[in-house]
């Protein structure tokens, strides 16, 4: 449990918040590169950490992500003409470029230089790896673009997707460290039973390990899996939203939730396959909502399963042991437990077990740091050459460590996938 | 008219309101024993008060009500496994039985000891007569259930039903107690003209004369029939929120109005015949939404006539006389003038007349209450020995008390109606 | 921009805030004659300032406009009986007449005189030139009804709609006294070529001058047209909320805004041909939405184009230059920025250019009459006679003041207008 205090602290993010100061000294995946297919194609509405943005590609093909209300009589730039090298207010014809700055004021005589006076607020955006991040922090504090195995393979290797989840950022990442619900929530006993599965269905009270690193936390869950030896899953969290979960196969899967206001955070999924392309199969089944992915409502990052349906639940399917919850779809499930818990969990009404280690200790580290920036500290996990690092899924011989066991596991080596040509 | 504190005094009830309190010193109907039909079945969403909780029937088909949210990582048990006793979270696994005690909690150590210390909410339930009736109050304040007829006569002979009403539980109330509107609001030129329907056409001012009582109050409305001949409606009034309605035939109906929470009601409805079952047509009517009843959107309990929609009034069917109010239904002639009161009526803004004296007293009875209780007084209405009580409906000289007059009446005596086995 | 407090003054119309005292000095159009088509029709709820009323014609032709809610028990009067010289509510029987006078009082005995002392809140209305107007100030200081030449033209002359707009008043009166955005906005690159829409294309800055008044504000915006020639388009504001359009044609239009409350208001639109009936195309245009007015979701007052459906944005529409902003219609280009603003905008976040000089003055004088009603000084453009104006559009030789050159123009003399005849 948190007190309330501390649960505000860890769940607000808003421009003058500690924690909303820190998650803006990081990179942020703000829309996928899809969303704007090409330049001078229409503008795209985006809210991060409770602010109304418009992103916009230029016609150089540079990103914009510019505040929503143009700064003239606020008109929503929403409805902005994306034309010649910059975004146009319907209104009255006010123009800006991607860095903010007023380049065109017709509805002024033209030998006005008030022009020269006015400008939006604009964040720097990088076009990366099928993704556009943004910075929003003080600009003398830009740190590297991070690096992420997902984002350095080839188009083909990889899907990507974006929802809106309904509650605060943090549950979403409690969630993705938390070993412990996959015996639970995610079990399905059709599942055929490799040894991995096996230790996951038999053995339900994993022991948790967790290690602070430069870049976040490893963590390490131990569950029994035959006389001697003992299967560990190993999630890599990655400051400050990231997870890289342990993989079952080939395919690997990670996330990133990020807020996109204090009630509701953007849920990233990214699906790769770090060696060679994704299979038309495979594809067809995230595209289809399944895996990592969800179905989205036409025209909009809300998912068919939702709240307002109960997430479709099947008691039926629930009572066959198919699935333990009734709810299709991993991401579904983890959306309905999550979303119950209310927009913001009262964590201090909370109880926690041995089974929540990795949880307590991921609080500690994001409360921590919005503490120490405020303090003057530099907030971790911005060196890149610290974040080559990958989650592992591994059978190891009892007593052994598993930061020794899977060192080889979770570092991150350039013979470990294919990587993009420059695209 | 109520001053305003008075009127916050009367409906709000909340677990730390003077009147919430009140109210959970009473037994509640919480749910029809047929929404959980049978052992393991899906559990139901049930908020009462304020409280959001979850209803189930266990492997041993008893009933419990539980705080929705699993004390763990506050995921709602509404997705819960209803499984071998217990209701179990679909996140980790933890298992709580119907008192609220957790019974297994496979996420933690099988030598843990944390299980013992971790318990949730729960309110006893009993399941009786149809109905599942729940106790919010202190464990050793509990009375016995409460003697009310439609709860005693066999399966056949009753027809219940639930709904939501869009106001504050006592607007529901007064329009229960209020003898005075049923000429008016209820008014159908068509209806067959027996003497009582002569007089409520006739005579639109009764009189009223209230008389307290250990359970509650006795309504009593008079209105001239014929020559030296009044005719009485008599509706009791029981507390906290229950009302017998005066018969116009062998069928008999009440109500209960719950608190959701303070801008919503349960409203309650209960038709029965004493001494027969119900008939086929009756039992179609009712379950078409007509009578006391209500029209349901399907998988709510939201009435398909509503505020969004006007209640589908119908300004020929008004204009015709055949409806006073234009509304079809005698239970959505009531929603319609109590909820376009507003969610909580301001009755500082009220003009009470003399057709209103009902009201009044009920007012000062519960406010009475609340506040004795506060002082430490017994809660009123609580001995079920004097709770053998009938409403009525007579024809008597003038000049006689109904009191005295309906005396006989009003007593519910073991051969007024056949008495249900036990189910 | 405004100060905070400056925007607060300017935009809150409750009972008790200056601005709401102000506009209550006026009278105001509060719904269609047409709405009320026949005495003893169905009663109309119509939201003013704030205020939750009911429109209703007795069966005298008399219209009343009374406060929403019963003063008895608060049930609403929209459910009401219109009948025989009054409106009765359906709960018990209450029956008030145009004056707010209950004059029934069924449910309480016939030599009771409490009827005598109940009221409700009525407003005085008249019903002049197609329009229910209401006044809703003091009564001695009533002023007589406004002289707009709209109102003065027979019924085959014009036609009247309204609807509701999603954001406060003072926003869309800005739009309407903002001849530069005509420009932007509005462009159409297919429109014929007159000089008036040569000179609007051309010259996207005009010069403003603005003219304060009895009645309101004159507004000319002038534009290069062509060697010495300037092309004046001079737009009237009359206190506190309408607007004249400078005409392209003979059929000419004007608005009015009135607050609905402090986020929504009514959009009036008004187009009449001031010598002869509008053709058969010109009205089939008009109710289908076209020119000043819109399709409205049957049954409400709400726009089908609205900002839950980004007003059916057509991006290629917009990329073809057909229409500026990609959206279709006048009315819904204005919804569309105005509305994207903010249901109240924060006008201290503006910045505000030479274009803006109408919107800055029109400001100034409401805040000042609101200050000054305060302060004991006679509202602003009260004087019918000083009401018999016109907006101009005109081509005028560079030089020459506006208010001489279209001095005629913007005159309003009986030979201009065909009067209707008593209707």
């Amino acid at each position: 449990m948190l007190s309330v205090e501390d649960n505000k602290l860890l769940t607000e993010t808003g421009p003058n918040t500690l924690m909303g100061k820190l998650l803006r000294r990081y990179w942020i995946p703000a829309l996928l590169s899809d969303e704007l297919p090409e330049p001078d194609c229409p503008p795209v509405r985006v809210k991060l950490l409770g602010e109304k943005l418009i992103a916009f590609r230029d016609s150089n093909n540079k990103v914009g992500l510019l505040d929503e209300l143009c700064p003239h009589r606020k008109a929503s730039l929403f409805f902005g003409r994306n034309e010649e090298g910059g975004l146009r207010c319907v209104y009255h014809g006010w123009k800006f470029d991607t860095c903010g700055k007023c380049v065109d004021m017709p509805s002024e005589p033209p030998e006005s230089s008030f022009k020269n006076k006015v400008t939006i607020k604009s964040y720097p955006c990088r076009d990366v790896g099928g993704i556009i991040w943004t910075y929003m922090g003080p600009e003398d504090e830009m740190p590297e673009l991070p690096i992420l195995e997902w984002t350095l393979v080839p188009k083909s290797h990889r899907y990507f997707s974006r929802r809106i989840q309904e509650n605060n950022y943090f549950q979403a990442i409690e969630g993705g460290i938390d070993s412990s619900h996959i015996s639970f929530l995610h079990r399905n006993i059709q599942r055929s039973k490799t040894d991995a599965q096996k230790a996951l269905a038999n053995d339900r009270s994993p022991k948790f390990e967790v290690s602070k690193t430069d870049y976040g936390l490893q963590i390490g869950a131990k569950r029994k899996a035959a006389e001697e030896t003992v299967y560990w899953r190993i999630t890599q969290f990655l400051m400050p939203w990231y997870t890289m979960i342990p993989p079952f196969g080939p395919t690997r899967g990670g996330h990133a939730w990020v807020p996109m206001d204090d009630e509701h955070c953007w849920h990233w999924s990214f699906s790769w396959n770090p060696l060679e392309p994704l299979k038309e199969e495979e594809l067809a089944e995230m595209r289809s909502g399944n895996d990592l992915h969800a179905s989205l409502i036409p025209g909009t990052f809300r998912t068919v399963q939702n709240k307002d349906n109960d997430y479709q639940i099947d008691w039926e399917l629930q009572a066959s042991g198919q699935a333990f919850s009734g709810i299709r779809g991993i991401g579904m499930q983890d959306a309905a437990v999550q979303e119950s818990a209310g927009s913001i969990t009262d964590r201090s009404l909370e109880k926690l077990g041995t089974s929540d280690a990795a949880i307590i200790v991921a609080r500690r580290v994001m409360i921590h740091a919005a503490k120490g920036l405020e303090n003057g500290e530099t907030p971790p996990g911005l060196d890149t050459s610290k974040q080559r690092v990958r989650a592992a899924s591994v059978m190891l011989p009892e007593g052994i460590p598993f930061q020794e066991g899977a060192k080889e596991l979770m570092e991150l080596k350039p013979q470990d996938y294919l990587a993009a040509e420059n695209e």
